[in-house]
């Protein structure tokens, strides 16, 4: 199958190019390296030494005997959208190409209209593009759990079936966002929705957890084909936070009470689940919605896992929770539906203690890079417009 | 109280600052003139003839006594939105200053990727701009019924409570918009519930039906003091476009079955409306919603409203039904609730057939006007993308 993955340098986009490859697709990529400037404006850097994309496609090549098509550049401009569709034809779109910080989104106004424009303009050009230049593709976007927010109910993929004042009706379930970020995510979901209903595209909408982990199977031992890893308040989330954390021997810093319950996943079942999407499409008109997470922790525990599994691996850390830079409930109820994923043959193949062994393992050789960004573990962007750095707070997760 | 209105230029605007002057209100205004641009872009004009802002401010000075203060800009540049608000201080700021038409967001998608950038751009600043220069003032943001769609229930105002799974919880409606335009106004209400959530913000946050009507009673007789009246395909709504064609002779022209339901009210009640919103504003923290129309009632009665009131004042004209360039359900059950403006006071002061008796008055003097551009009648933005003119149906609506 031809799939485009946009955003090809980032996070997930690079490790989903190798995993794609593998399986026998054929991948082609853009991407502006927007990620690698966000992350050097917010003074920070990749725990894992970065290569050049040039670098990357030699060695995509060296190990996978076919050349990664790639484009650099912006898709907010339409132009660039047309002609990578017209030149590859993708059956398939990973649309990853947006800006994915909650704390970038909240640093001034700058930044939220930043965001915000940026993930709807790239979204819009992506589904115009596909109604006019390859109308049966399918699109896997890819939006966070975050959406939703921390009902007091059970949270459906998607659409839930309620009756409301003796009627019956089928409703988008409601988003109730927690960031600027996660509200251009909600944004973009409606686009898509609607651009389906109204143009008969297909799209899967990818309802993802907090992704953790240095690596998957496809990257070898070639440190060229690493994925980036960011640790900082700005960029990273709280599992690779906390390793990056504790191979330096730094305290782990759950935000508040750390009782905040979230949907987590492996990297590589991340590459599984959007691979399973793309494999598996949507039909014409159809707008899916997919929540892909393996498991619902609060942050306390999993801090206490990396805590455990670091002293397996001689390094010892204490937990201490930092003031809580977000407005987010700390004691919630949470329970969403991950069916959908599991139906299409999704299997998750690691537990998360082994897989924070890998990380950890990871890590280790670059402790300098993490160590040299310390200061960025503690958060100054705060939901309130403050810009100050978050304290500690009286031990409470012990 | 001084209030500050973005789009004092518009429709909606322009009167507005008029009845709330009258009311002894200080009123402010700000607009870069897009209104005007959009029209002329789309080839049309409004059938009032329009005054310059220069020559309607000479005549608020005369009628009131007072200057109104203007800003011309661009509220998408946040140093101009700190300057009104450092200069003017307001105490509630009226956000008419986004792009309000369905089609123009559905021509292509330069347009979709305008309109939905250009009205989250200026809702973010004024969000910001409160936050950061006038906290304690009340935000009074127009929305649209067309948010919630045509559900197979009731519409409560903005939220609701539901049993789901045996647990209970308040969410927000789900939105359902039907065009870009729409969804815009969609993003914008969860733009602002939140800024409202994190930063103790207080806005209303207004619903409203379509508005049809040529004057308000501060108007007088000067016409200077007129608002824009828009009839075209892209910027005229139903009952307007209907009263146009009227004066003219030209068929009224339902898209579809006709059968499609919507909330309406008169201009003047729109304005009692928002200048009720104002002066009973919502408190500290919280994003109240009101659904803001007189009645409902389907496109094919309020033709059959105009073409009986235009017969008794010798305009005979048919009704012919147009293929419709929408795609939206034509049979639908509607019932939106409307009580909390009846609750903050709000009193009909029209009725419907009154209505159209004065906007068939006004708009017979500017019959030539409405038949220069009687070709801008008859819908060709299409919701499929394609761009070609609907056609005439079958009659299906005698």
């Amino acid at each position: 199958m031809r799939i485009f993955i946009a955003g090809v340098d980032g996070y997930l986009g690079w490790p989903l190019a190798l995993h794609l490859t593998s399986r026998g697709h054929e991948v082609a990529g853009a991407d502006n390296f927007f990620r690698r400037k966000w992350v050097e404006e917010v003074g920070s850097q990749s725990a894992t030494p970065l290569s050049s994309m040039d670098e990357r496609r030699d060695a995509f090549l060296e190990h996978f005997g076919k050349e990664l098509r790639f484009w650099e550049g912006d898709l907010r401009d339409y132009s660039l959208v047309e002609r990578i569709f017209r030149e590859f034809r993708p059956e398939a779109i990973v649309h990853l190409g947006e800006c994915p910080s909650a704390p970038y989104s909240m640093i001034d106004v700058d930044h939220a209209v930043f965001v915000q424009t940026n993930n709807l303009v790239t979204t819009f050009n992506i589904l115009f593009g596909m109604r006019d230049m390859c109308p049966t593709a399918h699109l896997i976007k890819l939006g966070t759990m975050g959406e939703y927010g921390t009902p007091n109910t059970d949270i459906p993929e998607g659409f839930f079936d309620i009756e409301y004042r003796g009627r019956r009706d089928r409703f988008p379930f409601p988003r109730q966002a927690g960031s600027w970020y996660h509200w251009s995510k909600v944004h973009d979901s409606y686009n898509v929705m609607f651009a389906c209903k109204i143009w008969n595209l297909r799209a899967t909408d990818v309802m993802q957890g907090v992704v953790f982990g240095t690596r998957i199977d496809e990257m070898k031992d070639d440190e060229r084909l690493l994925t980036r890893f960011d640790f900082d308040q700005v960029f990273g989330t709280s599992v690779n936070r906390y390793c990056a954390q504790a191979v330096i021997g730094h305290p782990l810093t759950p935000y508040g009470k750390g009782h905040q319950k979230r949907g987590f996943l492996p990297l590589r079942d991340s590459m599984q689940c959007l691979t399973l999407s793309a494999e598996k499409p949507a039909v014409a008109g159809e707008y899916r919605v997919l929540n892909q997470f393996e498991e619902v922790y609060n942050v306390t525990e999993l801090a206490l896992k990396v805590q455990k599994v670091a002293g397996t691996l001689g390094y010892k850390v204490d937990i201490r929770n930092l003031e809580n830079p977000r407005k987010e409930m700390e004691e919630h109820y949470y329970k969403p539906d991950h069916q959908n994923l599991f139906d299409l043959g999704y299997r998750p193949t690691h537990d998360v203690e082994a897989e924070i062994g890998i990380m950890l393992q990871d890590l280790g050789k670059y402790r300098d890079r993490i160590a040299a960004k310390r200061d960025l573990f503690t958060p100054d962007v705060r939901w309130d417009g403050r810009r100050s750095k978050a304290r500690y707070l009286a031990s409470i997760s012990e």
